[in-house]
Parts: structure tokens; sequence; C-alpha cells
């Protein structure tokens, strides 16, 4: 390649999720929206699968699950399950659960901020999540800290500047901001500063129909329009083992009925919350998702719900969380396989006990990413920036992590091999002792032919040395910082965000809306 | 759990490769013969495989191979293939490439120094191999270096003592040992360090004939007895594009005829020694291998001979190769399904141009092993260690590339789902609110429930931090250097050393054998 092509050919800005258009010939993949081309790999043979799905059924029917609602135990009771109020348990009948899947949808549309932001959570789609959940935040700039609602606001958009993340997250909980005034900052944060779909944490009914109304006024939607599809997502944990505390089982009501769509996850860490072995993890997991499945039903048959888990191992030293581990993996298998089973979209999650973006953190991550993958997970969360178990989200783990995502991406659009792909008439071009540089077939592709990093270093070691050794979280520290100040932030109709302002001073001045717990 | 309990259990250590059966109970995971769990993943259909394996068949009658081996080119000539020894040139009829995979066997058996450490190598199987030929090595202590005698063995000893290391690679080139002197060193440091399967350069017949004597009497074996099994290997590697050098085709030809393993592997990296396509560059693979496998099978049919690729991507802005790509990964599929087509035991790589041990070589030595995984490779190249390309071996990102292998070998085995596992009875045993940490069910298991790390630290920040903070590269340094304090290395024979040395000075005194190039 001669010094006048190279210095012709397209750069692609390292960190800028879109090209402005500034080359008509750059590689502009599409990792939008996504469909897993991974064969699925089973954890068990289906007469253990179907095995464990009637262990479950019998955990609901003769164990129960205590639901802490009285308004949830209502409606169980009214579909015939036996509830005892003293005890709050709930004994949950397996043709309640019949009914409860066959009412749930196998296709749920994602409506977000702009076209091409709208997904399809359904068996087959593959949707990716960042952070999330964690009171703390990390970059190499500013160290360690809890997180706070300037994090929350950044972390947003790096979020928003990738477009293989697919979903908002609570990325991190920002805790200077006052907790009945929390859901107001969040939703303002994700709105503004993103087209992606945002979340909304289900703590309690207040929070959550301020964030409906916020929405629904943002995106200019009628009630009934806003209905009619999911413009946000919650996560319903279950509290292991067998329990659904108050807020769950409110917003599992309440987002059901808004036909809002809800993702069940119970957290079931074998040994701890959960039997120490991956079917008996799974099985709890299973059940209790169930019961949460069923509870959308009742409040709403034909309520948007997803499946789910987040099924890991605990050091059985320590009790400490571990993920990226090979039970972590089978988990995620199994769930898949059950998820199959019922026929519902369903979550999965990677995750990192690791406490620096090292090596260790890089392959708890990735590993723990495949077992979402090979499980034909719908949507994956905790994919990028997780650390220490959830307690952290780094800035250049987000960033170092998008490399393994975009790479996945890669992959899920068909690879050609036409007549011209395999060039024979480039392999008669170039003999024994040629090469490939300067054949025809090459310089027709090379602008687009391959994948171009965003993190990865490929020079040799002395011009690496002489630039300076950068690791790859420092270089990803110089990514997100050109991101932000980039600041791809959507265009906002001022109108829209007026109304959102007003909104959230008034319902702030009326004193918010206390989270429950 | 209590503090009596907690001092019970018994603590895996770090670095040991076996326990020496301390504690009857400890969980002794075996990674020693390990089978490919993972469902298949194709790149292409059926129809343009079949295409490809035709074009590839085409370039051999067309186009032609230059093969500088005028032994060779007689072989081929007298099979009936065209040959043209002015330009070298041997045009390769599809009829011979048909009868040698036809003779070619498609289960080859490993016999290495100790019973547990025989390998079968034929489909399905899952072999593991760090490294590899580096000139350089580096570790955290000494920096990076030219590789040494020293750091040559020592790697050996680090390899042996990882079960999930399954074949002696050349780790390093040891740069300060004569080269006419080399191969009795690493033959003499595999065979006294380790009981594993060694490996044998094919730099000329003077070398690979040595070697084979090495061994043959290090393993007290006869004639007969050596040809009848593969005791070693050794890695073919074409001139792509279209061209076999007089050593590699003369260790394709001495291989064959001394019974032994050759693993054909063109090296064909897209826009450079090959086409820049996905297809292109595996067609032209495909066609060298073929070539090579001719060769070995005219040259002695039915010889063991493993097919193979080693095909990535370049960076087309600085021609620098890439591993661990999208481009990698397509191509590691395409050649499994090659592979499958012609019924063949094969090798793949993985592989990283990271310049030191951080997220982006974790992700893409990680990234890479998947496509070998999910291709079904039955022998993977460069698993562990290796660095810049292939330029350095590390020591820490051996030990760290570790626990990825260990996690997909502990996939290997089947996860039972019976009704004990699936544990109603423990699931009716703890309640809502209750855990599982004391659970009869929890305790019957927990000291052998769950993988035992060798790098990863789940400690929480606090406690990490007081230990000093230190990330997977410092902890791998603490574990090499114990595993090599412990020296691991097996029994050996003192007669067989002691014949193998006087071999070593007689020959080093007659002059060696001068590598051919």
């Amino acid at each position: 390649m001669t010094k006048a092509e190279r210095s012709k050919r397209p750069r692609r800005r390292r960190g800028a999720a879109q090209d402005t258009g500034a080359d008509p010939a750059a590689r502009r993949p599409d990792y939008t929206r996504l469909r897993n081309p991974f064969p699925p790999m089973p954890a068990f043979s289906d007469d253990r699968i179907a095995a464990m799905h009637e262990a479950a059924l019998r955990v609901l029917e003769e164990q129960g699950v205590r639901i802490l609602l009285p308004e949830a135990r209502a409606l169980f009771r009214t579909a015939g399950a036996r509830v005892d109020d003293d005890s709050q348990m709930v004994f949950i009948g397996r043709e309640i659960v019949a009914e409860a899947l066959a009412t749930a949808p196998a296709s749920i549309p994602l409506r977000a901020g702009a076209r091409h932001r709208d997904l399809v959570m359904e068996p087959g789609a593959m949707i990716f999540q960042p952070g999330a959940g964690a009171p703390h935040a990390t970059d190499l700039e500013r160290g360690r800290r809890p997180a706070t609602a300037a994090d929350f606001r950044e972390l947003v958009q790096l979020t928003q500047a990738f477009d293989v993340l697919h979903i908002l997250p609570p990325l991190v909980e920002p805790q200077d901001v006052p907790v009945h005034l929390r859901h107001y900052f969040t939703m303002e944060a994700q709105l503004t500063l993103s087209d992606k779909l945002p979340f909304v944490f289900s703590r309690g009914r207040g929070q959550v129909l301020d964030s409906f109304e916020m929405l629904a006024g943002f995106r200019g939607l009628s009630d009934e329009a806003f209905r009619a599809e999911s413009h946000c997502f919650t996560i319903i944990n279950t509290n292991s083992p067998r329990q659904i505390d108050v807020p769950m089982a409110q917003g599992l009501i309440d987002f059901a009925r808004a036909g809002q769509v809800a993702i069940v996850t119970p957290f079931t860490l074998m040994g701890a919350m959960a039997p120490i072995t991956v079917a008996g993890a799974v099985t709890l997991s299973h059940a209790e998702a169930l019961a949460a499945i069923a509870l959308s039903q009742l409040a709403n048959p034909g309520a948007p719900v997803a499946y789910g888990t987040f099924t890991s191992n605990v050091d059985m030293k320590s009790g400490a969380p571990a993920f990226g581990t090979p039970e972590h993996f089978k988990a995620s298998l199994a769930a898949g396989q059950m998820a199959r089973l019922i026929g519902l979209p369903w979550r999965c999650a990677s995750g990192s006990a690791a406490n620096v973006n090292d090596a260790q953190a890089a392959h708890e991550t990735q590993f723990a990413l495949w077992g979402c993958l090979l499980a034909g997970a719908t949507v994956s969360l905790h994919v990028a920036g997780w650390l220490e178990g959830g307690l952290t989200v780094s800035y250049e783990k987000l960033i170092t992590d998008l490399e393994p995502l975009q790479m996945v991406a890669e992959l899920c659009a068909a690879t050609p091999a036409d007549e011209a792909e395999i060039a024979l008439d480039a392999l008669a071009e170039i003999g024994p002792g040629g090469h490939f540089f300067g054949a025809s077939h090459t310089m027709e592709r090379y602008r687009t032919a391959f994948y171009q990093p965003l993190v990865a270093d490929w020079s040799n070691f002395g011009t690496w040395q002489e630039r300076g050794a950068q690791g790859a979280s420092e270089r990803a520290t110089t990514i997100w910082k050109r991101v932000l100040e980039e600041d791809a932030r959507p265009t906002i109709d001022p109108d829209r965000a007026e109304g959102l302002a007003a909104f959230i001073a008034r319902r702030s001045e009326e004193g918010g809306a206390q989270p429950l717990n």
C-alpha cells in the first residue's frame, strides 16, 4: 500500500458511535438490532429440564411463595390459589401458571425515543445492557467513589454513544440525590441524554406512576398510546428463596396494568439464597419467576413480561458472590432451556467479581457473556462496566467491555462466500511468494473489510512503548473522555423538555415519592 | 458456616496442578482428556463450504503449488501430478487429494511420557497448547528479553504443572543456544521436565532424525514401536500463498515415514498472504493444507496427519497482524466446517496482538478461543501466554489465560440434574427469608461443588485493597514463581536420562545438525 493510499484511508474515530457521514466509503456496521447467531447449548437433557419444570410447579403448589403485598395475594386468591394471610404464603396451582404462560406474549415491542432505537424483545433477539445498579462509580482519573448524579449522567451519555448497548439501565445509584426525588433525576437524565429505552425502578407505586407520567408526557403519548407498547422496562427481583416483597409485587402489577414490560429476575446464588446445585438453583429461580409471571398476568392478562434469572455461585469459603464462573455459565444455559420450554423472551447476565479492570475482570465478564450467548438470552445485562460483583461500575471497563460486544455483534451478519468472496481470480493473480496487499481484489475491499477496534492496539512493541506503553484501561480513559466531550446527545424537543422539568419541579415541591423497601 | 467449619475446609493450593492427596474430600477435576461439549457453529452454508472445497481443488489443479524440495516433487510426479521442475510448480489432480483423504487416519493416538498424558487426536477431542514459537519471553520481574534456555525450561515446567495444557509446544525460541544444537536442548528439556507429548521443529532432516532418535531412546522404543504411534508432533507451515518450502516438505515426508503426526497449518492472514475475504483466505488455506496432506500420504499412505489453519486478518492501515478479531473467529468456524467435510482432526489457534497482559489481551485471547471451541477444533494452539501476535510469551499471561481454559474444561463433564440435584427437599427445608448455607444439602456438597479459581480474587474491595490491591497479573507472578519452586517434574529414569545426555554430547561434538531454512 502506498503512502498516498494510506493517507486517503478513512479514519474511524475511536469512541464515536456513529460517523457523521464524513466518508461515504467508511465501514458502517449496524449494531442496533441484533439476532443471536449462536447455536443454543443445553446444560441438561430435555427430560431433566422437564423434571425441573415439574419440580418448580410442585414448589409453587406444595411449598408456596410468601407474597407480602395484600393486593397481590388477593389476585392469587381470586384466581383460585390457596392463600394464608397470616403467614402470607400463597400456594399457586399449576393451572394458574399454565394460564399465565398462555397469555404472556412471546414477542414484546419496545418503543424507544427514536425509531432506530426501537427493539423487539422476543426469542432470537439479542439485546445488551451495560452497568448496572451499582452504588459506586470508578475511573482512573477520579478513583472509586459513591456514585453521584454527575456519574449517572455521564454513564448515560456513554451508553448512548455506542449502538451495541441497546437499552438504558440504572447504571449507578446517584447517591447525592435524595431518595424521594431520585426517580425524577434519573428519568430526566435518561430522556434528555439518550434516545434508548429507559429504565424505571420498581420502588413503589408512587415512583412508578410518576415515572410513567413523565415518560408519557415527554413522548407526547395519550394514556392509551402509552399502554399499547413498552416505553420503559423494570427489573423485578424476587427475594430468594420464595418471597416477593411489596415493591416488587407492586411493580409487577403496575407495570402489567400500564402495558410496560417487567423483566422477572430471581437472584439466586448457589449455596446462599439457593441450593448449591445448578439444577436446584435454577429450579428455585424458575419457580419464583413463574410466580412473578403469574402475578403480572393476573393483574392484566397479556401484559408484557419477560422471564429471567441471575444465577451464579458464591465462594463457599467467604460467601462472596462469584461471576463468570463455570457454574454461572451452566446456570445460564439451563435457564435458557427453561425459557425455551415456556416460550418467553428472557434475561440473563454477565458479571465479574474483580476489583479492578484487569485480565480477571475481562475473562470473567467475557466468559459469562458467552454463557448468555450460548443460552440464547434475549436480553443480557451487566455486559459492560460491572466490577466487584455489582458494587461498582467502572468507566474504563465499560469501554473495554465494548470490544467483545462489538465483535459479537459483528458475528450476527451473515458472511458472504459467493464466487467473488472465494476469489479464485485473486488467488490466480497472486502467485507463490507474492502478497495480496496490492491485489485488485484487496484494493476493492480494504476500506470496509475488517472490524475496526475501539480499544485494541495492534502496534508492535517498540511503537507501543514509544507511545507511552498504555494498557487497555488507560486508552479507555482517553476514549470515554472524548466521548463525553463530543456529547452526542440526541436532539430534544425543547417543549417536551420544559414540560418534563415543570412536572419534576411541581412534584418535587409536593414532596416527591418515597421509595418503598 | 461456622468458624470451625471454615477452618476445616480443604485449601486447594493455587498453582499446584495435582493435589498430593492431602485431603481425600478435596475437589479433583480431571482436565487431562477433554471432549468438546459445544455445539458446532457454521460460518457458511453447506453449499458454500462445498464450493470452497471445489475452488481449492481447482487451485491445486489449475494454479498449482510451488514445492521447493525435489524429493517431494518426485512423489507428486509418481502419483500422476503435472510437475514442472524449472518453475518448481506442481499441479495436483483431485484424485490425488481424494486418495490422500481416504488414507489419512481420522483418529490419531498420541503416546506421551505417562499414560494419563496420552491423548487421541480425533474429531470431538479438545486439546490445548500454550505458547508458542516466540522469540521473546516476558514477566513482571525480569521484563521483556530475547528468550533464553532458562526461559524455555521454566515455561516447560509451567506447562507441565497444569493438566489443562495437554501438549508441549516450542514455547519460546531459546536464542542463547546455538542453532545447530538447539534441538538437543529443547528435546532434553521437554523429556526431563515434563511427561507431556513433546514437539519437534521441522528444520531439516538432520534435526528431525536426531529428535526421533533421542525420543525413541528415551522412551525405550524399538524403531518399530516408535513408528507405530505418534510420540511427538510437528507443525508444518506452508509459505502462503501456494508454496511449500524445503524443510516443511522434508518434515512432512520424514514425519509421515516415521509414523509421527504432522499438523498442517497454513498461516494465511487476510489481506496479506491471503485474500482479504474470509472465504478466499480459507479457500487458499484449504488448498495448501490439502497439498501438504497429500504429500504426507504419498510419502507413507496412512501416516498420521492433522488438518489445520492459522487464519486471521491484518490491520489494513499498518499491516500488523490481528488476532481475536471477528474475522479470526469466522475463519476458525469456516475451517472447522472444512475439517468436518474432509473428516480429519484439525488444529486452530487463539492469540492476541496486545503488548501487555491487560483487558485487550484477555478479551482477544478468549474471543479467539471461543472461535476454536465453536469451530470444533481438535487442537487449539496459543491458548495461553501469547502476546504481541506471537513475538512474546508472557509468564503472567500464561497463568491468567489458564482460568478461562480451566473453566471451559469444567464445562466438559455432564452436570447432573437428578432428583438429589433438583433438591425439592432442600427447597422445602429452607423457607422464605432463610438461606442455604446451613442446609444439609449444602453441607454435603460444599467442599466439591464449585470450581476453585487459580487466579481470580473474589474478595471485596476493602479486603483486596488491604492485601495490596494486586491485579491479576501481579497475582500470576506469585503463582508461576511458586509453581517453579514446587518443581513438579515427573520422575525420570536416570539411565534413560544418562543415555540421552550421552547421545547429545556425542552428536554435539560431531557438529550437531544445522537447521534448514
